[in-house]
């Protein structure tokens, strides 16, 4: 089952376990790709598209962390400004299976695999959630299992 | 066992597993936290004083991707850069263990816990790489459990 991310207001109470939810479009340039890695991934096959013939890859592609960077944004652009999202602990996984390059454009989606109210917190609720980045053919580029503190919107309801 | 990174060149065959290196130090200004999170993660607790009054924090702090992007360019500049880095998969586990706030100053350290030799490619390694994230205090702010390619200075070595 999958369905677009509407704008109404997205609580723990709403986020349904299985449910497949698509999001953004993003294309990526060789200029911010460049950008980025200069700033924080400095690697020859980041920076130089001559560098990156010999690299394992052999192109010049998109450091993971800017993966990250931009499905992040597109998340809050798609799901979180949306929701009532609290933050997050951290990722159980971050997998790189396929580079970004130069000209890709990006499409994500997630699907939340359980769910469940902080014993301590009873207003707090924490999703787990696989998030899948895609290229324009469908490829999967990259997942993450991530922890998603989500607020409630009734506390009583998660008992 | 500490050790302090050298210039020398790093390859698979000079990781130690078990040892464990520090490298880096990094402050984190207000401006920048804010200027990451406007481009990647413009959630309000990232973005405004006011606003992280009342998020779970209670106060501005960094963006995880922001500190990923950080601890990377610490690691390209205090280890790969030495290196015969080729790369990563991903990881298996990133963990944002305490808030990273403007001001605070970063260190970082690594402890390889496995090394093997690809079976396809016997010119590249694969480490698995705990690298860990300081704040002044000491606390460990930002664990990430990394696999990490890097080249081996002679294929037959690892046989």
């Amino acid at each position: 089952m999958q369905r677009q991310s509407s704008s109404k207001s997205l609580f723990w109470e709403e986020v349904v376990v299985g449910e497949t939810v698509a999001f953004g479009r993003r294309p990526v340039s060789k200029e911010e790709i460049i950008e980025f890695a200069s700033a924080f991934d400095p690697q020859p096959f980041h920076l130089d598209e001559e560098a990156a013939r010999s690299s394992l890859i052999g192109r010049l592609c998109a450091s993971g962390w800017h993966s990250c960077a931009i499905f992040m944004r597109m998340i809050v652009d798609g799901v979180l400004s949306s929701a009532a999202g609290l933050g997050s602990p951290g990722l159980d996984e971050v997998k790189w299976l396929k580079p970004v390059f130069p000209g890709d454009e990006l499409t994500g989606r997630y699907t939340c695999t359980a769910k469940r109210v902080l014993r301590s917190r009873p207003e707090v609720g924490l999703c787990q959630i696989l998030f899948e980045m895609l290229n324009q053919n469908g490829d999967v580029v990259m997942t993450w299992n991530a922890a998603q503190l989500i607020g409630l919107r009734t506390p009583e309801s998660g008992r």
